[in-house]
């Protein structure tokens, strides 16, 4: 039975350096997943590697990637009979590290990277549920706001599903960590907390006046 | 001589899908590149692909991207001859599009990626400038105000350089793209903008009071 806290380290989610960054934690992993609107998936295309970015949803250990029927990744791992080999990376800025010494600089971030195959999705019940995955997951709640998607939408729409087996994370957090020679130059140090932040809502031109600004996007 | 406005779109280059969504404006490009923190760069280990965040600065039509002399990419760069085939790809997201139906869903974004062979650098005044240009991509101006890398720093660190060459923009903007039919559906559809907030600065535990904030801080 898996571990339910934690993911299995493996070979390549060991880090060669900054290990002790690492973590393993299925929450923290969640967490950092849930926040990010966009995934960078890679995958190998003719020997070469392809990183794009992409939507996404989470469901439980299970992640589904967006894609349209004629896109390349997509049109990739319904060809390749085990799947596609990907390699899907989250990232959050969270803050600029600003050291006296150029050599310490660095960014405060929390990343997922996520080792597997992907497999396109042919189950109708999975496919809807991964729509709805996909929706929740830029605004939390707005699926059961909308018009679910109709057979022809559904035939368009091609997702993927990786799941959530090789993760790790990787988390830097505080100030800089400057070499006790350098504590006195005079140049500033600290960090430059940096946040994501919303501007006021932009209703479409043809939008009825009657619709109200719905409850679920106050809460972003 | 190649066009100075415009880089030439290659088959890696132009999407399979959406490409009235493609660019390929010099400008345009080096301005989503200069604006994000990390870049996420893709690389192929083993038969696999590997998609790390990763730190990266821009001089002319060049990039450098950050790592340690121990790191996987680094290394394997340094040990492959003709160098390392990465991707790397920058993203931002500015808006939630929040159209009336599911499938209609989208985000406002603004992509360049970037396919080539990243080449590990050698000479110690490139690696220099190489390491004036990702400080300054943090904050610009910041080089300058910090101590530089002496020679046991500069023999850490290690930098891959990759020319922009064959590159490419997406960009999406404006409203959602409902149906016809869907128009008096009862769902609030428009646009939630998403841009870049900083907090307060942090200055560190151990800064001397009498060090003053920088102006380069104030225009973040």
């Amino acid at each position: 039975m898996p571990d339910q806290t934690a993911y299995a380290p493996t070979e390549r989610t060991v880090p060669t350096r900054g290990r002790k960054r690492a973590s393993y934690d299925r929450a923290l992993v969640h967490s950092i997943l849930d926040e990010a609107y966009v995934c960078h998936l890679g995958f190998v295309r003719d020997g070469a590697p392809v990183v794009l970015p992409t939507l996404y949803g989470r469901v439980g250990e299970r992640l589904y990637v967006h894609g349209s029927t004629g896109s390349r990744p997509l049109r990739m791992a319904g060809q390749t009979d085990p799947g596609l080999p990907v390699c899907l990376t989250v990232t959050h800025v969270d803050g600029l590290v600003l050291a006296r010494s150029a050599f310490h600089h660095s960014i405060n971030y929390r990343s997922v990277v996520v080792h597997g195959v992907a497999h396109q999705v042919t189950d109708p019940e999975e496919l809807r549920t991964a729509l709805d995955a996909l929706v929740d997951h830029v605004v939390p709640g707005r699926a059961a706001d909308s018009r679910p998607a109709n057979a022809k939408e559904l035939a368009a729409t091609a997702v993927l599903r990786l799941d959530l087996e090789e993760v790790s994370a990787k988390v830097r957090t505080g100030g800089p960590n400057d070499e006790p020679e350098d504590l006195a130059l005079p140049h500033w140090a600290g960090v430059v907390p940096v946040r994501k932040g919303y501007d006021a809502l932009i209703p479409s031109d043809d939008l009825d006046g009657s619709v109200q600004v719905p409850a679920y996007l106050f809460g972003l």
